[in-house]
């Protein structure tokens, strides 16, 4: 099983972000020679847009996406034509920063509803209005499927398929799909889904591992080579299908890695990328 | 919307486990005129094989499926080979209750394995075999499809596809599936995995809810109508195709439920069932 290109490393912020601001980040993955990087956008805002795609580009930095739009299903009209307009904003920032795609976490049921087919709808609807603005600027959107115990609170969109089906329904055209293996390692379809996707959809392509056993429904997820994701094989499934893409980590861990030194955060990220990517 | 049959309540004893033993358990469901049970092992074996059956029978209960075999990966032939002893004894055990089904629930991945694909052949092989006692005995065995966030460590069978994909390849005699809301609500393909069950494979209805947020991956269940799920839909829809079967209420709940008198939660159980199933 070949070794991945260290090149393809990329660090999603929020895999450090207790400890270090984005300008600190920005510096930490020059110095530790991480290519990629996938900033948050409260982050952004706090650093500023336009000082943030200056020090990207200064470093020489590439995106693997920006994270992130979506939230689509509100309970009211006015809560959702506020996240349409919210999600607009999101489009002209990552286009500001020079990322691949915006990265949608789509959204789950409103306060109060049980019907997740409605939620779905909103989605789609949501989405759908989102394309007609990020088109015509050359913004492509990148559904990000969420694990299914998410689908209440964060993304009722939770398989591969479903982020299919919808580039089916929506048209191809800068819409596509982002696979994290923490949301789909589980998914029995996962590599059909890909296949079916192709690489044209493959827009972003996010790394970390599954711990057995998991304390935390969101802030538990382990460094590669921790858990129990064989993230090679998967890596080169998506590989084998043209995808050329970045690796980008994201780890979230309020007990383990949001408490130590980021520089030994990013170089464990590095080495474990070599052995486990 | 029709409310739920009365008579068709049952209780999974893991629901008050913690402070009843099962012979009180059975006399709870007396006195509070539930109809249905399903015990789980460890407590028949506590009471005794022959005493539960006595009991059960003498409060006229039925049972809803018994709980329950499976586990059927394994990092050694003999571990293997010993989990298939003992789900041999589990159908034994099945017969002299007089359960209807005994529940699989099918294992994860063997220790320090990362390999889902092979676990899941492990899962059918294990079946199969499984199945050649039991069908000449006459007990069904009921796939109970676990949610993804327990793909690890308890069941590689995940979605009602992969169920009817099993039962499509092992041959429909006494083989089916246990369908609950926990571990399915979520599913884009619920209602066209259940139609492609039929009632012929539907051998188990579970209920519960799921909570927003929840707090522990295993023991945070919620009482029908504290969550999120539409209970209602769901079984409506399952009994729209036919199935006249118990609905079986399974709450794991260390903090909440378990804490409370026996009683009550059995009283509270058979008001939300009305409200809420």
């Amino acid at each position: 099983m070949s070794q991945p290109d260290s090149r393809k490393l990329s660090l999603n912020t929020a895999t450090v972000r207790e400890k270090w601001t984005l300008d600190q980040i920005i510096e930490g993955c020059a110095r530790h020679e991480i290519r990629g990087i996938a900033p948050w956008r409260d982050q952004v805002q706090a650093l500023g847009l336009k000082e943030s795609a200056r020090l990207i580009r200064h470093h020489d930095l590439l995106l693997s996406g920006y994270c992130r739009g979506g939230m689509f299903p509100g309970s009211t009209p006015e809560e959702r034509r506020e996240k349409a307009l919210d999600n607009r904003r999101a489009v002209d920032e990552a286009l500001e920063l020079g990322a691949p795609c915006l990265v949608l976490v789509v959204g789950g049921l409103p306060a109060g509803s049980k019907d997740l087919l409605a939620a779905r709808q909103q989605v789609r609807d949501g989405l759908s209005e989102l394309l007609d603005y990020a088109r015509p600027l050359g913004m492509p959107l990148a559904i990000e499927p969420l694990h299914p115990m998410y689908a209440a609170e964060r993304a009722c969109v939770n398989t591969l398929a479903q982020a299919n089906d919808l580039c089916d329904e929506l048209g191809d055209e800068g819409l596509g799909i982002a696979v994290d293996l923490y949301h789909t390692w589980w998914d029995p379809q996962f590599q059909q889904q890909i296949e079916r996707a192709g690489v044209d959809r493959l827009l972003a392509f996010h790394i970390c591992d599954w711990l057995v056993p998991t304390t935390d429904m969101l802030l538990d997820r382990g460094m590669m080579g921790d858990g129990v994701i064989d993230i090679r094989s998967h890596r080169q499934a998506i590989e084998a299908l043209g995808y050329s893409g970045l690796h980008e980590v994201e780890i979230f861990s309020r007990n383990n890695w949001w408490q130590r030194d980021p520089d030994e955060v990013l170089a464990i990220c590095k080495q474990r990328h070599r052995e486990f990517g």
